[in-house]
């Protein structure tokens, strides 16, 4: 499967290089950015992004899927010494959803054997930030943050951040005081190693996640792996492996190998599968076994729908569509038959345990969000966020990092609740919502009725965004699915990021758009979010290479460019001395050279 | 040209029928709607829903594109008895940029003598409003608001309009006081009978702007009568033509006798191509030439750049992107050449003369809109915002109707000021909005960044909301760009729709859903925007005629499917008495189920 993975993914970006700072506190720190060049004429130094794509896109790194990643992590985990090597949990072939003797996918050519925090021992970022020890997983992150800034912005800020506080300039302790405040997760599970350190959370860059996973009806392992490697490239900072159908474990153990982001699962789907899809037939032990099993796989956040709790089940009932929560709908039926309280809820101090002993963070989940316009902000919906608030508490306790799910559909007037709700009942823990979709009209292009929504909610402060494909309500989203939804949500979170007035969001913009009035096409293009996109249109109708550098383009001509126009007006105003004129202007409140209009005379 | 977009254009939707709606005023008034019809299984009436596609969609219309549209208008026109038909203006070869003995495009078969209004009087629908005159067009517009309701809604209402002060129905009356008050206009030349009445206001539903036209670089005449039809077919209430090359005056002349909706210009296009694309070379008798032509063909809103002013022409110098409005770097580069006051701000008293005789609306072009992020909400920006104020006035006392161009690129945190600023400085005369964009790093996807603050400006009050398609700062959009472009913006519009409260704007979404929940998969598909491209998505993964009835799809298969297990939820609960249950529940302020969680005891 290598052999055809690579030739999709394995190319840097145009005019790209990828680059790599080190850190002070741990010299050893490799962080990755790409830095997009610009042309020489624009005098303009390169531009440096942030980077999700791990080192599939670094041409100095020899990929080889059937290997893994490098294990980045593993000698800063093993310097803790607060972890041990153990058998681990064998294998079974319920893991994967197949009867004896049945023959599934190809496994993973290296099986190593697990970490778990020794006897006692907290292994989780939070536990060490509480402690005031500052990772170079926390160094790692905020160098990334500060995208290659040596020091604090200059000039003013400009933006509204809804009372959040983002520094002019993130520093490791920075980022060890949010997570230990509970206000930020960074999620690396110590079987995770391959991960590159990335943080969730409202004074951050706001993040998205991309879902992959197979279902019963459709795809394969060689499609997922493929998908999280396009998923990364175009932007996804986390990813969701929601794989229902057969060899769960072995697509996953591919995928966490493969991954240099975070993988978030939801175990209730595999527990399901091992009770052959029959929701009331589901134990406390065999969730726990699959928790066990997936966090000694590495998985870096499980999404736990505990919030979903007996008394709250009759409060949907009314609803228009129910619950539309997989996980949420799984446990309200198993609530229901067994006329008696979740088993995540009644168990959910030994599920902290559990991710305490691997560092796996909390997502947890809102298994009754509202699934269209007129259910949002019900009373089912309000009541788990207060249960996932209590919850908090307690994983807290645990020495867990918590983030809180969020919906759903949600018409725009109704979306700054949901934000000003959760920070006040979750103790600011971090706010990861799907969309919201401001609309249910449109299936088919909901990863635009979402991008209204994330991009409001992100502004308001949800630290990660989970993205929406096209496919939507429809279907399994192929791979142009997924390209789509991950530009479609790096534009939501990059708009949030700007109205929030994050430092250096705006440079980005910026140097696209001198690029554009310079009629630097090739610039243009290179500093968009799809540079493939973005010349294959400009192309479409100007295909020449002598286009690259015309000063038009097809949609006005050249008779009708105004960016043609405005340097003749520039050059001409200059000519005249508007500069001074303008200052003038200015200074006198804007009136000096404004008379009363003739036309006003009668 | 007949054949090729009789193809395209005159089939109906899945599982809709066209109905017409006659008037109480005026008996012969026949107001176009959709009506979708729903599985009879639903036990729901078929949902009406607003039908701008105009003939084209009816099957008892036969559609001859060289005879153009019945004249709808032209009794109500004559029965009023203020305009008189005269020669008009001669067509001249430099109307079509065509020189001496050249051939152009085929003309329209057809030719007739325009109207306009008998000396001294005013045929705007403004002036019919303040004499309490209900115009057959008022009321037309009143019973298309309306969606067929035929009275107010009831229950609750839900949003947030921001001091707008939207009915729970919409009387004639209303309309009428509306348009006299300036806060809506509704666009009607006198010399376009063919269009359908609609309104543009704050009170009303959001509409949306589709530009077509051809460039100097490509298109031909059938392309851009071809873009009308489709764009309308899609939700476009209004249609601007943005010609620019050649057959300026012919390719106007097919889109106006076949256009069911109001049709936009920029008259200074086709100025300056009459002075061989010069703008020094630009006079006022050419423009007002211009206008003339225009307003003799049907042209209904004109986008004037009269906000220009030499004086604000220097506080562009040091923006990023300069003046990216092609009319207003025109005009600046027409001020500074000439060093004196813009043409358009001096006669604007003989434009309104002009407008008032064939009732052509203003639409006060934002020639110093912002480009990029950077410039937004600039001091160049705002100056010709109260200019434009001031001319909204000038334009009110010569009883002609007005609208406010608006931009264009702004961060969200920076939207809402606009609208703030546009309502207080011009009368509340409806805003017409470019988006905005809210970030510039996407070329590609901008109708997906634009759609963002194109939703939230119409939630804040935008009257009509000009779309944005993904070839933008690119090329020329094609016919699929027109597609994704308008259905893009009916998302923006109707989410604003919802926000804002509108009395039966949630009816769609609503029912929409319920298909969504019942399985009832071609309701699904038949409710929503774009059928086509939601049952082709469906279809990708589940072809088979009865996955249309399955109770899942392919997104999470039949084991998964959180509705499929809901309906299971709901079924179980209502054998459980949970209904009981649940009013207890909220009769006790919702603590009654609520045990002290077992897992808290610790």
């Amino acid at each position: 499967m290598n052999a055809q993975l690579l030739n999709v993914v394995s190319e840097g970006f145009p005019a790209s290089r990828k680059v790599y700072r080190g850190g002070t506190l741990h010299a050893d720190l490799r962080v990755p950015m790409r830095e997009i060049s610009l042309h020489p004429s624009s005098g303009e130094p390169p531009l440096t992004v942030y980077d999700s794509s791990g080192p599939y896109t670094d041409p100095a790194v020899d990929i080889n899927i059937d290997a893994g990643l490098a294990r980045l992590r593993a000698p800063w985990i093993a310097a803790r010494a607060d972890t041990e090597g153990y058998p681990g949990r064998r294998v079974q072939l319920q893991d994967n959803g197949l009867a004896e003797g049945a023959k599934g996918a190809p496994e993973f050519p290296v099986r190593r054997a697990p970490l778990r925090a020794r006897a006692g021992m907290a292994v989780t970022q939070l536990a060490y930030a509480r402690a005031g020890i500052v990772t170079p997983e926390m160094e790692y992150v905020a160098i990334r943050e500060n995208l290659g800034r040596e020091r604090a912005a200059a000039g003013a800020r400009d933006g509204n951040s809804w009372g959040a506080a983002i520094p002019e300039y993130v520093t490791a302790e920075f980022v060890r005081a949010e997570i230990a405040a509970g206000r930020a997760i960074l999620p690396a599970n110590i079987n995770h190693p391959e991960s590159e350190p990335m943080i969730i959370g409202r004074n951050f860059l706001v993040k998205i996640n991309a879902n992959i996973g197979n279902s019963a009806v459709t795809s394969t392992t060689a499609q997922e792996v493929d998908k999280l490697v396009w998923a990364i490239r175009w932007g996804a900072d986390t990813v969701m492996d929601l794989s229902t159908g057969r060899n769960i474990h072995t697509i996953r153990e591919w995928i966490l190998r493969n991954a240099p982001v975070p993988i978030g699962t939801v175990p209730i789907y595999q527990a399901l599968e091992k009770v052959g899809g029959v929701a009331e037939e589901l134990t406390w032990e065999i969730f726990r076994d699959t928790l066990i099993e997936q966090a000694e796989q590495g998985v870096d956040y499980f999404t736990i729908h505990a919030g979903v709790r007996l008394p709250y089940v009759p409060l949907t009932v009314n609803r228009v569509t129910g619950i539309v929560s997989r996980g949420g709908s799984i446990m309200a039926k198993w609530c229901l038959a067994h006329h008696r309280e979740s088993f995540l809820y009644e168990h959910f101090q030994e599920i902290c345990e559990i991710c305490r002993s691997y560092d796996v963070s909390f997502s947890l989940g809102d298994g009754l969000r509202p699934g269209c316009i007129a259910d949002a902000n019900d009373a089912a919906q309000f009541a788990e966020l207060e249960t996932l608030g209590e919850l908090t508490q307690v994983a807290w306790q645990h020495d867990c990092q918590v983030m809180i799910e969020g919906p759903g559909h949600v018409p725009m007037h109704k979306i700054k609740a949901n934000m000003d709700k959760q920070l006040a009942t979750c103790g600011e823990a971090p706010f990861y919502t799907l969309g919201p979709l401001t609309t249910d009209i449109a299936p088919g292009y909901d990863h635009i009725t979402s991008a209204i929504g994330a991009a409001m909610i992100g502004w308001f402060g949800t630290a990660m965004l989970c993205y929406v494909t096209p496919k939507e309500h429809l279907g399994l989203p192929d791979r142009n699915d997924v390209k789509v939804g991950v530009i479609t949500y790096k534009i939501a979170a990059h708009a949030a990021d700007l109205a929030k007035g994050h430092p250096g969001a705006r440079e980005r913009d910026d140097a696209l758009s001198r690029a554009r009035f310079d009629f630097r096409w090739q610039d243009q293009f290179n500093l968009s979010l799809d540079p493939d996109t973005a010349c294959a249109f400009h192309d479409a109708t100007l295909p020449k290479e002598g286009h690259k550098v015309a000063h038009f383009c097809s949609m006005c001509g050249p008779k009708f460019c105004s960016m043609r126009i405005s340097h003749e007006v520039r050059a001409e105003a200059r000519s005249q001395g508007m500069q001074e004129m303008s200052d003038k202007f200015r200074a006198a409140g804007a009136e000096l050279y404004v008379p009363v209009p003739q036309v006003r005379g009668s």
